[in-house]
């Protein structure tokens, strides 16, 4: 899906959501266990009553590979179930992967090929490794490279906020030098909503790119916050939820439940797109 | 595997080789894509011929994941292969995961857990993420987290040696801040073999921990300068060849001359072994 797509499916839809799909198989409902595929039955549940309200799917990756091959089954059904959408919602794989060149090159094969198993539009890279690690995956039309910038968890203190001779903590040059190995209409980046303040910077170093912005519900980030600092004339942000919509219930009526949270986060974020996309 | 055995095994062998099994479907001989699963065929050859010269094995998950489904269950395979070996070789899952706490927790039960479809001795991380993305790895017994710190690649140039106000590159402080996760039982770094001239700053740094060094062979680095620089009484080093071994033939006689190459590099490092290590 391209930029001009994605831009277009936000306002129609009026959301900016990412529904993460972490289909944890140890959180999903109960009764789903019995079914031969639980964790695709319970994605393709919680896809069909959210569809409406959300513009984007993230499953990430570990959720599945910790069920071994199985899970990955369980992901092939999945992103062949969203293929059947596949103008009414953009999909990311939430991958954090990065290896010298020839090896990014099979990553980028694997999840963004059209003729692989998953065929994503999107997957999430690690920077630390730099130019030929990230650069393989801007080579499919109309896929995408999602950069770690400033991640949502404790240990994005760690390092992300070193600041070089010059001031400069690293997520700024992982922002700033990492535009010369792709553009707008290729390359966004990871900005955890729990560093809400940061997003009048990251916007400085960054004013077109969109963002993907974990970190709301479970981990504690502000939606208007992200939204009044963070937001472009074209939106330019994915916002997600993992756990606060796809575990907000654990009996027979969980996509029901699921499909009213993210209508609730659905009408907070029009409201958002009337105040700040300018 | 744990330090100790790992070192046992070292010197039994006289070797500190770790063979990559970067098993790209495109480049393994033309003989073998009519058997059922030609990527598990190739690497049970490469292991049975290469053993007596190896003291680990390191698939890199990109060139089975770009398979798909059917590349995981190649990586199965060789995993239960190389179970049947469990104490003559240490084994490393290639994967260069890193998440939030949670979900690095599911990425470590995916490739480290005895019960998963893999049980690896150890996996490499990206240290982008910090504390959180990291110590969920080091939580198994006799397993192993290998943290990128220097890599061997160009980029690496973009931001590991990015130094701070104390004059201080990302590396070194990767190596450091890390060492507060874990301890030599259970924390390797990865440092490329095309800079050996910082090996001796990073001995400094880390003087026990065990490196994993990829870099020599097709890559251009030196065995004889990291083996000089890099090595500890206890050797303290697995260096890394992949392309040079596994692709040194495509005849039907390749596990003959994958043999013969890793000998040589045997016969090498059991002459630096000699010289350097003290």
């Amino acid at each position: 899906m391209n930029r001009q797509d994605l831009i277009n499916l936000i306002k129609k839809k009026k959301s900016f959501l990412c529904v993460g799909l972490d289909s944890d198989i140890n959180k999903i409902p109960a009764h789903l266990l019995d079914k031969e595929d639980p964790v695709f039955e319970f994605n393709k549940a919680i896809i069909d009553a959210t569809l409406p309200y959300t513009v984007a799917y993230k499953p990430n990756l570990a959720f599945y590979e910790s069920n071994g091959i199985n899970g990955l089954v369980s992901l092939k059904k999945t992103m062949e179930y969203l293929a059947s959408f596949k103008d009414e919602c953009f999909t990311i794989a939430d991958a954090k992967r990065g290896d010298i060149g020839n090896t990014s090159e099979q990553y980028a094969k694997a999840f963004l090929d059209p003729k692989g198993d998953f065929d994503f539009d999107s997957m999430t890279i690690a920077p630390y490794m730099g130019e030929d690690s990230v650069k393989p995956f801007t080579i499919y039309d109309d896929k995408w490279v999602i950069l770690l910038a400033l991640t949502s968890n404790k240990g994005a203190n760690d390092f992300q906020f070193t600041e070089d001779k010059e001031g400069k903590p690293l997520f700024e040059r992982v922002l700033t030098k990492s535009q010369e190995w792709g553009n707008i209409e290729n390359l966004m980046f990871v900005c955890g909503a729990t560093q809400a303040t940061m997003f009048t910077r990251i916007r400085e170093l960054a004013p077109e790119n969109f963002l993907l912005v974990p970190g709301i519900g479970a981990q504690g980030g502000s939606l208007e916050e992200v939204s009044k600092y963070g937001m472009t004339k074209d939106c330019g942000m994915l916002v997600n939820s993992s756990r606060a919509i796809i575990f907000a219930d654990k009996t027979p009526y969980f996509a029901l439940v699921a499909a009213k949270e993210a209508k609730k986060v659905q009408e907070e974020m029009d409201k958002y797109m009337h105040l700040y996309m300018k």
